[in-house]
């Protein structure tokens, strides 16, 4: 299963290009890009209505323009049936509309691999010519489609499982000698111990493609004792794939995930559309170049970091750490909503803090909070100043906690909720 | 929603050739299919093995080669698998592999519309830029991707809904403005009912496409009733659409399935591969020309019949009375399995018998069996000698009964059991 020369072993030339050229392209499909959405998306015409599209063609000039929040879709969505006017290309020309819990609608388009997750399953190992089970839902939930789409793209011949019938599943693995798993790691882990159970022959089983949920190292490790080689990759339904891992010379899986070709990545400050230095964990925030939805500085609503370096595998896109959780970090405190919006708001005010941590604790009917902040210096008055502007933004009591700058932990937590429950 | 010329508004213009047209063109195609299942599928390569190709030019010829039943498929796929080398197209190279229960595999090719579902979809008023409700299961079974495809092919815009979560789908429905519906009859009725429970609009339902199941006179009139014009179609898992019902200049459905372009129909006495006068209930066994997936005479299992006569709508194609229901007639006689090929094989060994139908009568565990022939004449000891041959070919005692030409029913029985149970 290793792959002989995984150095040349990429799914373009893309993937090699010098990072310099790269942004350098993506900078330069900046302004068209805006000025696309802006006429052609009605939701993106009100956005970035005092937008100069001309004027984006830098990462500063980027960070300027509002953030669209996937929390702000089904507002946005019952407001304009049924994507919130963030769709360029009209819904009758559209391949397929999904339907996720929230409910949030989501668009396919007609290119091929129009979720670009080929790159991400070939980084994995897939070839054309694999048989593989694609064990993601595909009722409702883009997750089956958008892996479908990919592995139809490379030439893999998909046998469409979706999640559920566990016997069924091992059957299918153990007639058909299928050699490839795309779907969630858990149920992976599922269909395993439902074959040991069987005393079904499923040793055709080669490689896994998981997504979706948290992968436990623990495990990876024991599919790859039985075997099973797995990869991951992180998309969201409303952006296709994102960033994928890749695989060492020896088969081994590389540190990280490799960003993919499409998306311009940006990691925030969650609550805030400020880009945060290399490394620090945040918001992932995505503008994404697909015409059909063209979503500009779309906030994702999840955490992860840059994780500096290249990748061993010859790919010179920026890797990631993948997925760290989730960035809306809003929370009733007495009984009223503290958003991370709210604390960014009071670090604000006060250019003497660094970063701030909004600490909530306490048992059930009295939570405490305090705003721990890094500040280099100390004037008089500052904490007292500080919370008046708490109590002004957030009709809450809070402490503050004045600490040296680098003290607090690199989390993405604007807000971190220590209470006790149960 | 009435088409404004229907007699016009086909899919293309094979629809409206002369059927002379059409079958010389079929005939023509025969021999070249004969060659390519022979060389390319293994499985034909063996069930062909005495056939000369260039010879199979009439349906004559046609009808001497054997038959291929749907019943077959679990042993020969349980001899080589996936698809018991039926397929001409390298499993490698497929797009994908379904399984239905039995486990039965089928495959799906890569070419667009592989199905042939688009020409069902059209002729039942589906068109570009309509958003249609797919809930057929797109997991395992192919129902879901087959009509998919053919609708995508069409332009439609398709959510996939699959089968089951009537509350999803009603909101679907109505926050999307879905227009059509696509699935099996009584899950459109689930859906209504549901709507009218949560009372929740989905007045934007114009039309449904149903299949896989009989479709009520009834069911279709309350739906009209309601605004939803209701058309079917008739296919399988094998060989994809088969048939489909057409609208008239007014909207209103014409009667009985044209066939579709795509394959070779005949209808067959059940349990021989012998073709049926024009109008006799038969099994319907197909030719199918599909080059990944050439199934040379394959039995359906499903009882139908020729309507003769064209359809008002300009289509020019043979009309089938629609899906009849199941030819394999196999039942336990005294726990003795008597099947249909066993009844013909009677049949055979009697020259003198026009047409048989076995009843089988009785209380459970006192079951009683009567051949029930049509002959012309009646000469002595014939009753007695087809005893013999039902006694020697099923081992069980059978009475026989003669009577006049054309006086038993014209259902495709030919074994009606008409114990009582329960």
């Amino acid at each position: 299963m290793a792959l002989k020369n995984p150095r040349a072993d990429h799914y373009d030339r893309l993937e090699t290009r010098a990072p310099k050229q790269r942004e350098a392209a993506l900078l330069a499909a900046l302004p068209k890009l805006v000025a696309h959405a802006k006429r052609r998306a009605p939701g993106f015409t009100r956005i970035l209505a005092q937008v100069d599209p001309a004027k984006i063609k830098s990462r500063k000039a980027l960070a300027t323009l509002p953030v669209t929040r996937k929390s702000d879709l089904t507002e946005l969505q019952a407001m304009q049936r049924p994507l919130g006017g963030l769709n360029a290309t009209p819904v009758a020309k559209l391949a397929k509309i999904f339907m996720s819990p929230g409910p949030v609608y989501e668009p396919e388009g007609r290119a091929k691999d129009w979720w670009r997750s080929a790159r991400a399953l070939y980084a994995g190992g897939f070839r054309a010519g694999d048989l593989i089970a694609n064990t993601f839902a595909y009722h409702f939930t883009p997750a089956g489609s958008m892996l479908e789409s990919g592995a139809l793209a490379i030439g893999c011949t998909v046998v469409p499982a979706g999640v559920g019938q566990t016997e069924l599943q091992v059957a299918a693995i153990r007639d058909l000698g299928i050699g490839g798993y795309i779907g969630t790691p858990s149920f992976l882990k599922l269909i395993v111990e439902k074959a040991d159970e069987m005393k079904a022959d499923i040793s055709s089983l080669k490689k896994a493609h998981v997504g979706a949920e948290y992968l436990p190292p623990a495990l990876r490790q024991a599919m790859l004792a039985r075997g099973i080689r797995v990869t991951q990759s992180y998309g969201t339904a409303d952006l296709g794939s994102l960033a994928y891992e890749s695989l060492g010379p020896d088969g081994s899986v590389n540190q990280g995930m490799i960003l993919d070709e499409g998306p311009l990545l940006e990691i925030v400050r969650p609550g805030t559309g400020d880009p945060v230095p290399v490394g620090e964990v945040g918001e992932v925030v995505i503008t994404s170049f697909n015409r059909d939805y063209p979503l500009i500085r779309f906030g994702t609503g999840d955490l992860s970091a840059v994780l500096p370096g290249a990748s061993p595998c010859g790919r010179t896109n920026t890797r990631i750490r993948g997925w760290m959780g989730r960035a809306d970090q809003s929370t009733k405190v007495r009984a009223m909503f503290v958003t991370p919006k709210q604390v960014n708001e009071v670090v604000r005010r006060h250019p003497e803090i660094l970063r701030a941590r909004l600490v909530v604790e306490g048992e059930s009917g009295n939570d405490r909070m305090t705003l721990k902040c890094e500040v280099k210096e100390r004037p008089g008055g500052l904490a007292e100043a500080i919370v008046g502007s708490i109590r002004e933004l957030t009709k809450l009591r809070g402490e503050v906690e004045l600490v040296a700058p680098g003290s607090l932990p690199n989390d993405g937590k604007v807000i971190e909720d220590a209470r006790k429950y149960g």
